[in-house]
């Protein structure tokens, strides 16, 4: 496993840059954007994730002798342009939604200035970790809303890619997710961790009695205790005998849970375990979360769904070169002709326009403006924020964005964001952006 | 980002060790075996990929101190059991279907024996990297022969987090694609990259022309030209006009590919450049390949899709604990009661019945034998081959199984083993497996 991250870079980024270089071509100032034509399964937002993830693989994105020697052996680029990589660093501006923002199609969510070569080169790792990372925090923030207040943990490690896994486990603790099963994710990122014992830790045993000694032998009763593994009136009746009224919780992982839900509520009271909690994990999304909101249901586990963006696994954001300058030092708006694939050129700056209630009504883009500008001459009595933050300023990376900072604060810009949206933005059913997106 | 491999894991592995430690159940001799219950998708067969990376990541998880100060101050096990993992090196068995073999509901895809602590403590790792990398693989698998012999290069690093994108290349290299876009997967495997430019290329330029220019000045004129930033028929022309007729492929990402590459190849042979070769890209899966086999393009570039699994991101594989060792030292099969989740338990051995002809009629499930043993008494004239083997024995791994030998093997294996498989094999179509499930 190679630290830098310059390789996670499709081919054709350098080549474009060993051809510019060559042209004269490279070193146009140049805006490169990122951002989703549409929010992918009909949602009715979209929520930033990923953006302290790139800063940090920026900050990652060298050029090593390892890195270089694959490259002039395959002879991907031309020696000069090997030189040029070695020195690769970006010395740009980067402006952008910030993270566990809610975002809308044509959301500039990315404004990346600098030379040609120096934005075209990071256009992969950027989409890489912005549409993953967003897929799984738009589906989690749905997942936390149908919720309704009560935990969920993330616990879908095994159903993506190895490091894909802790990626979603920040995403998703960015949507409001509480804790996860991943232990990287703990280490590297300071989510809290959980979990205590699978079936197998219970057929391991000669009883699910001896298998519940044994769990609470080592953790006390405040621990969970999955009774699932053959009956499951017979296990919280075990469970109870062994850990007494005083146990923590049990898990079910499988059956009707709302069925077995109430049932098991109702034997735990009856055994006088009025204040052991219920947590449940069979496969849920947002839709059974949500269906499961009246029931004695204490908290939630979400794995498949959450990190595979419950049934929508990317973000389909798009890095387009937006403008450039030309031979007079001049911007000029740019943009591919084709009619299916229209992207807005220029210059950008954004505005969440909110009524006087504080509810969102519309995303302002304002064209010609750079990227944090105050646009004049808006002709509305309601209030609007500025939603561009900036990330990188001459190359420095503004490091609160990134860390375990960084995601605390994502985590309560999340919160505050989806607080301003309309009520319709909360429907689990597919149809429009909850806002409209108005360009200026 | 960390090397070791260890902490990719879910927290409750670890404190089902602690408590099986501390109850003297942790060395229970044990087989745990990672399988399908369904085919994703309705697919008619999987596509085992992933193994040489787990075997490589297996070799590499290790507790390091940094991984143990993180458990020790989160307190996610105690001191005891920080020691036993401060010496973990997995030393037992793991049999299963080599990579690139296909599979069905039940195949036994992973048979991991050993102490139930040091095979509990692989779920995670296992699951994620075979879940991932599978469902890229059986999506790929469909795209190649839909291809009908047309190469494919995989371009989806954008759409799946960074890691998983080079996991995706080499899935989908195994499953016969023929190149890929990604630079880490050209260097860490061994796969051929590909790439010229992207539409930005052509936008940085004050003309197509002159981005056409640059792009031959640096690569000559076997080179791909991206035609469709502005007008198609004048790019061609103007690609033609720059390059000359021995200009090496026009690639198209826009459009009806259907009706564009047949015009585009009209185009190109009235140019005089009937060598050109024509390259499409546009959101394609293998439907939509499917339905370019009739018309005039060369090769295609497969992006979302493929690196998405097709709409089936995972294979919703499990890893489940099937037999372990009694206080007398005999295998007992162990399996969950619970209806909807039923497994089957015990040892097993499989083989792939063929039939005179070489076509594959069933997979028959030896149960009670070990993994690898030859079950007598089959009751069948026609022929069948062994499908497991041994990868790790006392916990040394197979090393041809592993890097670039073992990516080498598993491409040849799935040719082969795919040109057994049943015509319907490859419907596109929802449906049941190609083949049945037998258990003996």
């Amino acid at each position: 496993m190679h630290i830098s991250t310059a390789l996670l870079t499709d081919h054709y980024e350098l080549t474009m840059v060993d051809a510019a270089l060559k042209a004269g071509t490279a070193d146009r100032r140049s805006m490169f954007e990122l951002f989703a034509r549409r929010l992918s399964g009909a949602r009715r937002y979209g929520v930033v994730a990923g953006t302290g993830r790139l800063l940090e693989a920026i900050q990652q994105f060298r050029f090593t002798d390892a890195e270089l020697d694959f490259l002039r052996e395959q002879q991907v680029v031309s020696a000069s342009t090997i030189e040029w990589l070695a020195d690769y660093r970006f010395s740009g501006e980067i402006w952008g939604y910030p993270e566990g923002e809610v975002f809308f199609p044509g959301s500039p969510l990315l404004t990346v200035e600098g030379s040609f070569a120096e934005g075209v080169i990071l256009e992969t790792l950027a989409l890489s970790i912005m549409n993953y990372d967003s897929a799984v925090a738009t589906a989690a923030s749905r997942m936390v809303y149908a919720a309704n207040g009560k935990p969920l943990a993330e616990m879908g490690s095994r159903r993506t890619a190895e490091r894909s896994a802790v990626a979603a486990a920040r995403a998703a603790y960015i949507a409001g997710f509480s804790a996860t099963s991943n232990l990287e994710a703990g280490r590297s990122y300071g989510i809290p961790t959980m979990g205590t014992a699978a079936h197998s830790f219970t057929l391991l045993h000669d009883s699910e009695r001896e298998a519940f000694e044994a769990q609470i032998a080592a953790f006390g009763t405040d621990t969970t205790l999955l009774i699932d593994t053959y009956d499951i009136e017979q296990g919280v009746r075990t469970a109870i005998d062994v850990a007494g009224t005083e146990l923590g919780a049990v898990r079910i992982d499988s059956g009707d849970l709302t069925v077995v839900a109430a049932e098991v509520r109702a034997l735990l009271d009856s055994l006088g375990a009025t204040n052991t909690r219920i947590t449940v994990t069979n496969d849920l999304d947002e839709h059974t979360v949500a269906a499961l909101a009246a029931s004695p249901v204490d908290s939630f586990g979400v794995g498949t769904s959450v990190v595979i963006g419950s049934g929508s696994p990317t973000m389909g954001m798009v890095y387009k070169l937006v403008a450039r300058e030309n031979d007079e030092g001049e911007w000029v708006s740019v943009a591919k002709k084709s009619t299916d694939k229209a992207s807005v050129g220029g210059r950008k700056s954004v505005r969440r326009l909110l009524n006087s209630r504080g509810v969102a009504r519309s995303e302002l883009i304002f064209l010609g403006d750079g990227p944090g500008g105050t646009p004049e001459g808006t002709d509305v009595a309601e209030t609007s924020r500025q939603v561009l933050e900036q990330f990188v300023d001459g190359g420095s990376v503004a490091q609160r964005f990134t860390g375990t900072e960084g995601i605390a604060l994502a985590r309560e810009r999340h919160r505050a964001s989806i607080a301003e949206l309309p009520a319709v933005a909360m429907s689990l059913t597919r149809g429009d952006p909850a806002i409209t997106t108005e360009y200026r």
